[in-house]
C-alpha cells in the first residue's frame, strides 16, 4: 500500500518512520522540507505540496500542529482539496476540535473523497514506538483500509462512528489527565509545605489504587523542578477549554475541570504556557512570605 | 512475640488472621464481642477489654472505625490508658486526622508507654491479602519491633517521622484520590452526553498515561450505577475536608481539592453519603430536562 | 430626528415608546409584524423590512434577542445590509459577544455605513422608565448624533472607544452579577438549612455594606421559590461563557467566575435554563435526604 | 444604666464612647490599661479586671479581637468567671465562631448568669458612628435589658434565637460578602486585560443592579493598589472557612464560596494577610509574561 503522510513534526517522523519500517511504501511532505531529508535517506518518497502527495496517494495521512495548519494544509493552495476526490481517503490524526473535524470532513467529502478522524493518545515515545492509541471516527471503510498503517503506528485502535467522535473521545480523556495532573500537583504542594517527603509520596503512590503512569514518569521531574515540555501547558489548557466547551453545549456541569483550567490559565499567565504542563505545579507552590 | 489487636472490623478481622496464619500469637478483642469468634477458632486468645489486652501483650494494635472509636478504645474505662505504661507499646492503625493522633500520643507518653500510628492505604481486599501500604510515624523503635507484624499485614511500610506524618501523608493520599474519582465522573458524565461509549473510555484510558487500579475497578461498576460501599462517599469528604483544613493552616491554595470536596458535599445532601464514593458520579449526572 | 427601531421584544417595545414620547419621529418594524400594532397607534410609522427602515432612516436602532437574530437582521435578504451606506448609521443595542458585533461592524463598514454598538445594562422595566446605562462604542461621531436619543432610553451613557468594547464591559458587569447570584443564593441555602430566618438575612444584607437593588429585588421572590424571568439563567450561563472565553483569551484566570459558570450550567441540566437567573438559588437547594 | 465594656480595640473605642456620649455610665476595662486613658477623661470608669467590672456593673458588654481573646477574657484568672452569677448579664459582641460561643454560653450560665451573643455587622466608621448591625442571639430577657445600649451603638438590631445564631448569621453575611469580593476583583482583573476603563466599570457599577456601598468605597483603592487593612484578608478567610465548615456540618454545597475561600488563601500564601480583604484583587493580577 502507497501512503502519504503529512506533517512531520515531533509526533510525525516516529509514525512515518514506523510505516517505512514495516514495508509500508511512503510518501512524505513537511512544511519545512529539509525535515524530509532523514525519512527520505530511509527510502521515503518527497512530495512537494499536499496536493501532491494526494495526487500520488490513495491514502493520505496527516499530523499536523494545530486545528490551523490542520485547516491551511487542506484548504491552502496545492492543498489537500486540490487533489482530493472519488477513490482517494484522508487520514487526520492531528489533534483538532470536532468543529475543525466537521469542517474538513465536509470539504473533503464534497469533493468526493472519504475522510477518517484518527487523533492520537500518546506523546512522542509511544509515537516513536509504535504503541499509540488511536481513536477512528468517519468513515469505515477508511478505516478498514488503513488499519494495516494504524496497527505499525499504535497498539490499538478504536472505531468510534461519526465524524467528530475521535476528537471529542480525545477531550475526554485529556480533560481527565489535565484535572488529575493538577490533583496530583495539590498533593504534591501540599506534601512539602507539610514537612514531608514528596518522594515518598511518590513511592507511596505508586503502590497504591491511584498508581499510574504518568505521575511514575512526571513526579520526579516535578519535584526538581523540572518542566521539559512533552505536552506544553497552553496546549493543555486548550484542550481543557474545548472540553468545558463540549459540556456546555451538552448541559453537562465539571466543577472539578472548571477549576483545573483556571489554574492552567493562571500558568499561562505566569509566563508558563511553553512548558510542560505538569507546570501547573508551580501555579500551586509559587507564593512569597505567607501570612 | 504476642501482640493485641483491638477491632475486628472490615480491616481489622483480615488483618488480624493474617498475623495468627504467620504464627503470631493474638490476643483480639472488639467492642462486639461475638466478632471474635471466628478469630479464636483459628488460634487467638480472647481479651475482655482493651485494658487486659494491653496488660498482657507488649504490643498492641488497634484498627478502630473513626477518630470517635479510637479515641475511646484509649480513654474509656478499662482502656488502654489504663494498663499501658514502661515497655508497652500502642500502634494505632486506624484512619484519623493528625490532631486525634497527637491526642492519643500525648495519653500514652505520659504514662510511660511507646506510641505509633500507623494508618494504612488500600481497603478491604488489600487487608485480607496482607498488601495494605503504611504510614507509620512515632516512636522509631516501636516501629522496628513491629516490623515483622507490618511484613505480613502489608506489601510495603514506610517511617515518616513524628506522630501526625502518618496521618497527614494518608490525607495528601485521599486527597488526590478523591479528586481522580470526580475527573473521572466528570468524564464519564461528557462521554456518556456526547453519545460516545462509556466502556470505550475506560479501554482508551486503561491503555494510556493515566491508566490505574481505581479506574479499572471502579469504572465499569460505575456504569452499571452500582456503588457498593468500599469507601462510604462520607468518609472520603471528611479526609477532604480534613486534607482542606490542612492547606489552610499552612497557607496551600488547593482550589481542585476545594471544588472536589464540594460535589462530595452535594453528593451527602442527595443522600449518597453511605454509598461508596464513586457515587459522586450520581451528582454528574443526576438531572432532568436540560433547558 | 427621525429614527428607525428595529426589534420590539421586552426591551425593545419600551425603549421605543420612550422615544416616541419624547418626540422622536419613530419607524418601527419586528419580525412579528402585530407586535408593532400598539406603537403605531401611537405615533409609530410601519416598516415592512429592515432595509425599508433603514432606506428611510438616517439612524436606526435594533435591539434584538440574541447574536443569531442580531445577524440575520443585518445579513438575511430585505436586511439592514441592503440599504446601509454613507450618510446612513446603525446602532446595534443588542447583547452581543465581542465577535458578532465585529462581524457586523465590518459589513456596515464596508458597505460605507457607520457603525456604534451599544448594548444596555438594566432590563425591561429600566427600558420602560428610560433608565438603561448605555454601553456605546464605534463610530464616535454616530455616538453624538445618537446622543439625544440615548438620553430619552437611559439614565447615563458611556462611550468606550473601539467596536467590542461595549460588549466587553456588558460582559464583565454580567460576570460580577452572575457571581454576586451564586454568592447571595449560596447564603441563602446555608441560612435556611442552619435554621436561620431568610427573611432576617434579606434584612441585615439591606443594611449593610453589600446592600444593592439586585439582593433586594429578587430576594423574596426567591424565598418564596418564584424565579419569573427577567433575565433567564441559559443568557446568563451564556454571558458567564463568553466572559469566561474573554478571559481565556487574555490569560486571566477567575476561579470563581468559573464556580458560578458551573453552577448555572448544573441549572440548566436540571431545567432551569428558561427562569430567572436567580434560580440558580434552586441547584444549591434541590436534595432529598442528606447522609 | 451602669454597663462594663471589655475590650477598646478599634471597634470596641468607637462603641464605648457612644455609649458615654448617650449618657450611660460605663466602666472600661482593656488588657492594654492605657487604651482606657481617654475614656476615662470623657468620663468612664476604669476596671482593674473582667472580674472587676462584672462586679460592679449588671450588664458588661465584651468586644475582643477573636476567638482566643473571647475565651482568656472569661477564663483565665480574674476573668468574667469569676464574677458572674444570678442577677448579671454578659453580652459578647466578639466575632466568633459558633463553638466559642456555646462554650462561653455554657460557662456563664452554669454559674447562673445571662448571655447573649451579639456579633456585629459593620467595621471601624459603623462602630464610631453608631450605625452598626447586631445580631443578637441567646438570653432574650438580656436582650431586652440591653436594647437602649445597642440602640445608640447600631442602626438596627436583631433577635436571632438561641445562642450561635448570631454567630451563624454574620457567617453567612460574611461568606456573601467575600465572594462578591472576588467576583468584583476578577471584573476588576478583566476589565484591565481588556483594555478597558476600570474606572467606567466602577461609574457603570454604581448605576445599576448590584452597586452596593462596598464596591463603591473599595473600588477606586483597589485601582490605585491601596489596601489599607478595615477588614484584614486573613480574618475574611478565616469567616469563609468557619462558613464553609458550616456547610460541611449540614450537607450544603457551596462551590462558589470554596473557590473564593482557596483564593484568599492564595492571597494569605502570597503574603497579603494582613492587607485589607480587597488585596485579594492581587491574587487575580499578579503574573509575568502571559504565553
Amino acid at each position: 500500500m502507497e501512503i502519504g503522510f503529512l506533517g512531520l513534526g515531533i509526533m510525525g517522523v516516529g509514525m512515518a518512520r514506523n510505516l517505512i519500517k514495516h514495508g509500508f511504501k511512503v510518501m512524505v511532505w513537511n512544511r519545512t522540507i529539509s525535515k524530509c531529508d532523514l525519512l527520505v535517506e530511509e527510502g521515503a518518497l518527497l512530495g512537494k505540496s499536499p496536493a501532491e502527495v494526494v495526487k500520488k496517494c490513495s491514502i493520505t495521512i496527516a499530523m499536523l500542529a494545530d486545528p490551523a495548519v490542520a485547516l491551511s494544509v487542506v484548504f491552502d493552495e496545492d492543498g489537500v482539496l486540490k487533489s482530493i476526490g472519488p477513490g482517494k481517503s484522508y487520514v487526520d490524526m492531528s489533534t483538532v476540535d470536532p468543529n475543525t473535524s466537521c469542517t474538513i470532513h465536509k470539504a473533503i467529502t464534497e469533493k468526493g473523497g472519504h475522510f477518517l478522524e484518527a487523533p492520537v493518545s500518546g506523546s512522542k515515545k509511544p509515537a516513536e514506538d509504535g504503541t499509540l492509541i488511536i481513536l477512528a471516527a468517519g468513515d469505515q471503510s477508511v478505516y478498514a483500509e488503513v488499519l494495516p498503517a494504524f496497527e505499525v503506528m499504535g497498539k490499538r485502535s478504536f472505531y468510534l462512528g461519526e465524524v467528530g467522535n475521535g476528537a471529542k473521545m480525545k477531550l475526554v480523556v485529556n480533560m481527565i489527565m489535565g484535572s488529575m495532573m493538577n490533583a496530583f500537583s495539590e498533593g504534591l504542594a501540599l506534601t512539602d509545605k507539610s514537612g514531608l517527603s514528596q518522594q515518598t509520596l511518590l513511592d507511596v503512590l505508586d503502590l497504591g489504587a491511584i498508581a499510574n503512569p504518568m505521575f511514575k514518569l512526571k513526579g520526579p521531574s516535578m519535584i526538581k523542578g523540572q518542566f521539559n515540555p512533552a505536552f506544553p501547558l497552553k496546549h493543555q489548557q486548550k484542550d481543557m477549554r474545548l472540553a468545558l466547551a463540549l459540556g456546555d453545549e451538552l448541559s453537562v456541569s465539571m466543577p472539578v475541570a472548571a477549576a483545573s483550567n483556571e489554574a492552567f490559565k493562571k500558568g499561562r499567565s505566569m509566563g508558563l504556557g511553553d512548558l510542560d504542563f505538569s507546570a501547573v505545579y508551580k501555579v500551586m507552590m509559587d507564593q512569597s512570605s505567607p501570612s
